[in-house]
């Protein structure tokens, strides 16, 4: 039996080396030698890079705290926001320039990996979930200025919110959360 | 003198090839091969593949249409609608599988070229100024309802199509851009 810190040492390293590298930027001995394991560890743990792709995911998917939505102790609006920004701080903790994993595996292996491409959305529908029934509480509480479906706008949302942490990338700043933060903003009080 | 014609078959092969495949998806020899061309009329034409991106994203811009957005013989509204459906309508040729080209080396290639990072900055920050007027003009003529500042709600609608075009690619189909035309038709009239 392999011992299971070493595997959870590849996947640290690996959660880190994806999201800055993407997959095709990150080789398998590029990810041992980040975890300060052997190249052949990897394969006593892993089956397929794309195996070890979508337990990062997963491992990312727990780290954005989605949980946070569903937090009635929170006025809705207040706690949508709050998400957003708990993404900000954690985009900014890296200059922005790592973006959203689901963003970056999204839109650099949708085609060549559906195994990649199914994980990405189920984890965006998943969110895109979590958000709708929050958005439907703040309508109902009056805080919701914008009359559009719930699930729709909570796609919505979640689609620029991949498109602003992209751009974040790209610009090497805030601003682009910021213009999310100000739509968000004026749609709701 | 290289012949100018092998110079354009390598980059019309290369617009097609990096759209579907990446930049780190695709090699010299898949880009030469689908162009026809020999393994070493690469580098008779190309620096590196970092250069060829560059011309190739370049190629991809002028493709976008956008003077469209200038064209004062549409009322602002359908100018930008149109706009946006004619991109729609280019995911679509693809079965949304290839997303925008933008949005793909945003993502991949930011930690990985500075030269790929500062070309689709250029590339969004061109594509929201082009935006931010007939943003203006419909406000001006009262067909936008959001009283958001033009600029900064153009460079929203930039992101959130890149972030709807990456969804678009994950989910294989249009919904993501339909969520997109709601949210640009609740605020307009």
């Amino acid at each position: 039996m392999p011992r299971p810190s070493m595997r959870e040492q590849l996947v640290e390293a690996a959660v880190d080396y994806f999201h800055e590298h993407g997959f095709n930027g990150s080789g398998i001995k590029d990810i041992t030698d980040a975890a300060g394991t052997p190249k052949g560890s990897f394969y006593n743990h892993f089956d397929s890079k794309e195996a070890m792709a979508v337990e990062v995911m997963n491992r990312y998917a727990d780290s954005r705290q989605m949980g946070m939505l569903a937090d009635e102790s929170t006025p809705p609006v207040e706690r949508i926001r709050k998400h957003f920004e708990f993404l900000a701080a954690d985009l900014e903790r890296f200059d922005y320039a790592r973006g959203c994993m689901f963003g970056n595996f999204g839109a650099e292996m949708s085609t060549q990996s559906s195994v990649i491409r199914e994980d990405v959305n189920t984890s965006l529908a998943r969110w895109a979930s979590l958000l709708a029934p929050a958005l439907e509480e703040a309508r109902a509480a009056g805080a919701l200025k914008s009359e559009m479906d719930r699930p729709l706008l909570a796609r919505f949302l979640v689609s620029s919110w991949e498109g602003a942490a992209m751009r974040a990338k790209v610009t090497r700043g805030r601003e682009p959360l910021d213009d999310f933060f100000a739509m968000f903003d004026s749609i709701t009080t």
